[in-house]
């Protein structure tokens, strides 16, 4: 495509929920992952600031560099502690070098988070998965459940948060499935196939022994230092771990409080799982998907959103 | 100030000149320098793309953090090698985690480029410099030539380019001073005080030789591994080396050539010789700026920019 004609596109959160479905971003994300041969990605680079931190993540994907500007900010000056998410993204074209596109970035974020959850249970939980559990009913989780639906067959969605109320408004949303709210941890996972971890906690709270022994775990929010979700008992147990990104994983994800020489059971990358490995075939064994989250999801995101839109003003 | 209360401003680079002098920026960056300490700048992330490189750029200053996003590319599809430059500066208030402003980024650079040699010059020059010499006359070089006339009271401006009409052109914008444009780079440099370098040289083409022994020299141009504008005789032989940034410097700076630990002249920061040093003493001594460029300065600038353009909002 000539990027030469186009002036600079600015798109807003609603711009990009309308451009962008969860479902259809499992497809993009999953098309990234099974080869990042012609990927780079540096570490992502923190900036401590009173109340919290900011984030800057470049990458190039293919003929697309862009960066992700983020900042997550807790906001203690009302009665209720609030966290403030900000997020930018911008991409340029490699081939001309020019701009292409500046987004905001909240709604990528939690679009693409989610399409790597549903990436990861595609190739890892049960095929004849029913029950998904979700612990933490944020601004995230909505998006966590439609990737899970679009890629099993689930009939029961069960969820659990400190503030009930907030787990029914969630509920609400899911229409046509059978949906429950939980009163404790324990019953919101125990008969669940698929587990997906949402909260900030930085204390593991999810214990082994009150899984399903095929059951597979998406951890989805420890992404950074001192943040953990699952209790020491799970990472001794699980038959493989699956991490996004190595690095980024043994710095900010669940495995930063491991080492992979002290455990019996199989490491890998979701890019090799996507690839190569073929483990939906082992449905007798647990799987855990360690997500910290990546700039190159939101580079080859950001991309297919752009070239979507042009696409679409091309034919209209 | 309340930043809770503004939207977020988008400032076009031709904003950004009206908003912001060359000689006003010198000010930015001169009070910046003074204390460093309550400042993060991680390295500048390279990544590179066929035909040049992306640069990350984020940084906190004091209640700011912010980034520059840029691209350096080289367009070969013409029939004259152009160096096309791109960038974006972001900034956002700590204090409230908000995004205040997006700015082009190519006009920020140039102005605080420029503000950080007057900064050197001012401290490091003599105070009778008379005689500016400036070699390579690309966009760079005007805002450059500003920021030396705005610290020294210089009656001629020496110039050489290799395409000697864009050094005519240079000099046009200049009545009032005597301005030479010269037929070789020993012809423009051998009487001058003050010896800018603003090239994309790979090659050490000045000379030792060539200078007046009380010589000032800014080296700008190389801001990148593999850039080289002095040739190893400058290096052998200058009594000080002051750097923007050390490690920045030693990686992309004229200084990734050589050890401190192997030279014999003194080398010290540009903070420490705006805080602490009085180098202006010195004026029998000759001086060499090292400047890569730090992430600060776009941040430092691009606050004091929006709080510029915020409080003239008010009072109007």
């Amino acid at each position: 495509m000539d990027t030469t004609t186009h002036p600079v596109k600015y798109l807003t959160n609603d711009e990009v929920c309308n451009i962008l479905s969860v479902p259809e971003c499992v497809g993009v994300v999953e098309e990234l992952f099974k080869d990042l041969s012609n990927t780079q990605m540096p570490p992502k680079i923190y900036l401590d600031i009173p109340n919290g931190d900011f984030r800057a993540m470049p990458a190039v994907v293919g003929s697309t560099a862009g960066i992700k500007w983020c900042g997550v900010h807790l906001d203690e000056t009302g009665h209720r502690r609030k966290v403030n998410i900000f997020a930018k993204v911008l991409i340029n074209d490699t081939v001309s070098g020019k701009l292409l596109a500046i987004m905001d970035g909240e709604s990528i974020t939690s679009i693409r988070t989610a399409a790597v959850t549903g990436v990861a249970t595609k190739y890892l939980s049960r095929l004849d998965s029913k029950i998904a559990a979700f612990i933490g009913c944020g601004n995230q989780t909505k998006y966590q459940i439609e990737a899970i639906l679009s890629v099993r067959d689930i009939k029961t969605i069960k969820l659990y948060d400190l503030h009930s109320e907030i787990a029914e408004k969630m509920a609400a949303n899911f229409e046509g499935y059978e949906t429950i709210v939980c009163e404790t941890l324990e019953d919101c996972v125990v008969d669940a196939d698929i587990v997906t971890t949402l909260t900030p906690s930085r204390n593991g709270y999810l214990k082994y022994e009150w899984l399903l022994p095929t059951v597979h775990i998406n951890a989805v929010g420890a992404d950074a230092e001192g943040k953990q979700e699952l209790d020491g008992s799970v990472l001794d147990n699980v038959d493989w771990v699956i991490y996004d990104n190595y690095e980024q994983c043994s710095h900010s994800g669940e495995i930063q409080y491991v080492k992979y020489k002290d455990k019996k059971q199989e490491w890998n990358s979701l890019e090799n799982v996507v690839s190569k490995l073929n483990l939906k075939q082992g449905w007798i064994q647990d799987t855990l998907f360690d997500a910290t989250g990546l700039a190159i999801e939101d580079v080859a995101t950001g991309r297919y959103i752009y070239e979507k839109l042009i696409r679409s003003e091309q034919s209209s």
